[in-house]
């Protein structure tokens, strides 16, 4: 790695032994992992590019950023409004959340039964390991579900720029209220933070980059419903992971260029796995990087993903935000209606997301669904007894997984997987 | 047991086999727990006779009330307002969530991490051993964590009569506003549920009915503040358990006869446990009848129980609604004012709670203090950690205890208690 960017690790305050092994465990799972598939697509040399400078270029280019007056946000959850933050000349950036570290310091905060996910954020933080976290003038956390409403109480302290949002647990005209104030909240923040205030123009400006980098994902996701499917899931999975560290607008073009080539592929009847192998959609919670241990298992077990019925997937990015409002307060209307749909397990009740999953799984002709939920987590874990129960109304198979971010059960998982894709053929 | 108790249950459709294997356990529990202890007051007597009853005289009561019109409302918590019920001429009962029933059969419907106080609540509804929740006419689940957000999807279904209540998750005006609203929807339901229109003076006479209850308690809570303590914390936690079933003003009455006692008690320096036996408070989770394994466990080890910080306790009853409101609507307000200072774990941020604990080690002349987390329960597992790192700040000794209502760890427990209590001498 180059000398500049051991400097700006530095200089971020670092924990620079640390984080070299960090990178190292990256560098090779990402070899291991995604270098290793046959047949990608072309255009996937942009993902690879990006995931070798996830730490360098691109904290280098949110540095330089800060240097011209842009602020950088970091958030965990798919509920903070990127259209907000651009349109406040704020990044937003997803924090890392996605691999053990330091867990023995992040066991004096959070008991052992917290899930991965949340043991990770901190253990980022604790270990001094995430630029993106280092690099941000603001963190957004939010009370999604217990684990994460929580564990901010313990993140806080360790924060100078910890902002909390409140959301709703129920869809009702109140929970709504209560979405579209927070979000007020969360400009006026935003707004202070940035000294930049929101305009109609500024607003609708930031709208149209974020669904265009959705419109671009969900491009992605039609093309997967062919058969053979041209793109593997953790090719895509990656796309949709790496649509919360980069820059939107180039992100769009990227993938975008990608799907011009998949067409193609489709065009020639050319897939990355063969017709036979059964048909995988994916449903649960949210994989972030370098958190690829399930979709490896099940891809090189004969089958492919087609889908990812998840935060960083369809849920993250199903609905488009409203653009044709024509003053601040409507457009906010809008992304709060936007937000309000997301189908996340953290609601009661929340059967549009069995509705989702099970419409998802017929778009994409999937033989079978994986339901993953990372254990501890209990409005996911909770909701995969009855997406089971609705899939199973409907005859189509399901498997229900439960795992953490370690390799212990890997062995086990791999033979439940592939008993389960035999079942499919 | 009579007939007519055998026949009571048969006509609520109970389960008669297992509700018998229950009440046998339930009565060894009470005698090898209970009625072991020495120097008991003798109005205990009458906790007694309640508890040999709890499934049959108190059954017959409600089923008389019902006949005289009367409903009868089921909870499992108490940010249930049983102002609003008694003001609508319903009573409102505490539904069974102690003991693990037909655990079998609820881990179809709830993963195995979820905590024994959820499961429980399933398990007595699908092991049809419950006399409260197939007598009640509607059953009131809320938003308070994930496991139970989410465990009443799967408990609505096999009720006909399940009503959830919203909660907040903030102390901010959105969240009362919330609270306030739900509160006024819960109060058109009751409403709707009797007939009964709610009137100034009944929420007024209702209002007054509980403060009377919880003065009782709170009479009972500051006796225990002598040295010695003239009762002990198992007999004191059974007086905050039987107060979600029996009668209001009967309990209240009861309870202040044996208070009359107590003083007797104190003034003849006459202790239920040695002066010098380290004085407990426990804090944390609710303890539902018949979950009294820690206390026991405490309370056989040389140490004597001086406080609940619980809901079960004086998380529960801490405040008095204010009755001097001259409309329904500032009543309701002062409800709402009332429940909203709750310091449940499930409030982000919950400092309030932290002080709580510590005022009440020192008003009670606590030697040491045991935190309660029931395993899985997120909320107070995860908060159980700033409430240790608070109380050590004060120089105030605590054990973190995490368990179920198995008794697999009570070897292992007693072990670790012991040793806590012997430090504390």
């Amino acid at each position: 790695m180059s000398e500049e960017h051991v400097s700006m690790w530095k200089h971020l305050g670092l924990n620079l032994t640390a984080h070299d092994a960090l990178l190292k465990v990256l560098g090779d799972a990402y070899t291991d992992i995604y270098l290793a598939q046959k047949q990608r697509p072309d255009g996937m040399a942009y993902f690879d590019f990006v995931m070798s400078e996830v730490h360098g270029l691109r904290i280098k280019e949110l540095l330089d950023e800060k240097e011209q007056g842009r602020k950088i946000i970091g958030s965990y959850c798919v509920f903070v409004p990127e259209e907000i933050t651009l349109a406040a000349n704020a990044t937003l950036v997803g924090l890392c959340s996605g691999a053990d570290f330091a867990m023995e310091e992040v066991e004096k905060y959070l008991p052992r039964n917290t899930c991965a996910l949340i043991k990770s954020a901190l253990g980022f933080k604790l270990g001094k390991v995430c630029p993106y976290l280092e690099s941000a003038d603001m963190v957004v956390g939010e009370n999604t579900c217990d684990g994460k409403k929580k564990a901010y109480e313990s993140l806080g302290p360790l924060l100078d720029n910890l902002y909390v949002m409140d959301l709703p647990q129920v869809k009702s005209d109140q929970g709504r209220t209560l979405l579209r104030s927070e979000y007020e909240r969360f400009k006026v923040a935003v707004q202070d933070l940035t000294s930049v205030t929101i305009t109609h123009e500024s607003l609708k400006k930031a709208i149209q980059t974020v669904n265009a980098k959705r419109m671009a994902l969900h491009r992605l996701a039609r093309l997967r419903k062919a058969d053979p499917v041209p793109i593997s899931g953790l090719d895509a999975l990656l796309a949709n992971q790496v649509s919360f560290y980069d820059n939107p607008a180039r992100f769009t073009e990227s993938l975008n260029k990608i799907c011009d080539e998949l067409e193609k592929r489709i065009a020639a009847n050319q897939g990355v796995s063969p017709k036979k192998n059964p048909r995988i959609l994916m449903a649960g919670c949210p994989m972030a990087v370098p958190n690829w241990k399930l979709p490896w298992i099940v891809e090189t077990s004969g089958a492919v993903i087609v889908g990812e019925e998840s935060c960083v997937g369809e849920r993250g990015i199903r609905n488009l935000t409203d653009d044709t409002g024509t003053t601040v307060d409507e457009l906010m209307d809008a992304i709060t209606d936007r937000y309000f749909k997301v189908d996340c397990a953290i609601f009661t009740p929340n059967s549009d997301r069995l509705n989702h999953i099970e419409e998802m799984a017929k778009d994409y002709q999937a033989d079978g669904v994986i339901h993953y939920g990372l254990q501890f987590c209990q409005p996911y874990t909770m909701e995969a007894i009855p997406v089971e129960n609705a899939l199973d109304t409907k005859g189509i198979p399901s498997l229900r997984i439960e795992t953490d971010y370690g390799m212990e059960d890997a062995g086990q998982l791999k033979t439940r997987i592939e008993a389960f894709i035999e079942m499919l053929k």
